[in-house]
């Protein structure tokens, strides 16, 4: 296979990228593991007659670089970005963006990349240096999602939150102090961007925001962990913006 | 130091376990990491005659056993479960509680506490075979908060729900089917119990519920990750029982 190689590792992760028909050209399953699921992934591989090879731990610990591989792997190449613009819905449908700046561990990309999936947000937008491959630990976290969810990369998270803002998206971001969560009315199309733990929004990415949202917390914690900020939001804009909720009210 | 020993991992565990008063007997900060975060650790430690040793990023990565260190570590004792019991809050008080059942990855563990921290919720029940020690990796996820939030364990999920319906809780489960989570009124006191990723509550655990609750998703998708799960749960529960949810409503 030219290009980068990469893992994929987990169940979930290579069901999902045997089943969407990833470029995968291995497949590794520890020696002795069986069940449903790994009978699932050889029938998988067959089908596509991928080979499969049936290898100790040490292998998996190996290619898995600390990931939960749960006794799988697949060898693929990473997926790709897709443009930014394609991630766009025109006026009069609804448009739902999770944008993160500076978010670099690939846990907590894969998992946005897996609640984004849950909540039906169009897709993923990583801003910033460090973004991780769309692959391995990335793929992992998101348990499958890479396959569903569009993934866009922006050098500069302004540059992202301006044309999104010009094609006429509205643009929140998320900090420990705003609007708190359960006031907000989100208008049809809207994107919504995190930081970096510890660190926050950058003042140069504030400077592209229509507003800015907070998740109502107890006094003196600091802050909560970014997959799980982005979850709570983008279940609680996204309920907010169904009609059983307006029925409700 | 008598006991089991253990190693927290990362900045904010260190520093809370330091300003907690936690059985420290050392910290090892790695070679060359300077910064205001790392001047905290070292006055802490000063103030409580706690030994600071510079190491190289080895030591680190030993200690910390794939956990984020951020160039911080501190040995300790792990921190006790507290009895059932003392979470137990008086009729007429509010009482929330969250019980994860045979969740065992310590990534999630301590992702849970961390959110408990951050929405009041007055303690977290972890039940089942498995349960990991309050050190380590939960330590190093729960950001600190292991020193505010406390945690018991129960053998069997069932017995825990038992007891906590006997003293007048109301015990919902969550679940991939069931109430809408927009459209639940959490009474004043209550817990929520959540199963492992991929197998859910147990029958024999369901047969404590009072209600099964589900966090609204896209169809199609399996599952959350178990610790975002438990956030949105507990953002979603502890909002609508406040009181300006009900006056906007």
């Amino acid at each position: 296979m030219s290009g980068e190689v990469a893992w994929l590792s987990g169940v979930h992760a290579v069901v999902a990228a045997l089943e969407a028909g990833r470029p995968i050209d291995l497949v590794w399953i520890q020696k002795g593991r069986k069940g449903q699921r790994i009978q699932r992934i050889v029938e998988l591989a067959a089908e596509r007659n991928v080979p499969v090879r049936f290898v100790p731990r040490v292998d998996l610990e190996r290619v898995a670089r600390g990931s939960a591989h749960a006794g799988v792997a697949a060898r693929s190449a990473p997926r790709a970005f897709v443009a930014l613009e394609s991630l766009v819905r025109p006026a009069g449908s609804k448009g739902r963006l999770l944008v993160l700046d500076s978010v670099t561990d690939p846990h907590n990309v894969g998992a946005v990349i897996r609640s984004a999936a849950a909540f039906g947000i169009d897709g993923v937008v990583l801003a910033g240096r460090g973004v991780p491959p769309l692959s391995g630990a990335v793929a992992a976290a998101a348990a499958g999602h890479l396959e569903t969810v569009p993934v866009a990369r922006a050098s500069v998270a302004g540059d992202a939150l301006r044309k999104l803002r010009d094609a006429g998206y509205w643009v929140y971001g998320g900090e420990t102090a705003g609007t708190p969560l359960w006031a907000v009315r989100p208008p049809e199309r809207w994107a919504v961007v995190l930081g970096s733990e510890g660190r926050g929004l950058r003042a140069k990415t504030k400077a592209f925001l229509d507003e800015i949202i907070a998740i109502p917390m107890k006094p003196g914690v600091e802050s909560l962990n970014v997959s799980v900020a982005a979850a709570i939001l983008a279940y609680s804009l996204t309920e907010a913006g169904n009609s059983h909720r307006t029925d409700n009210d």
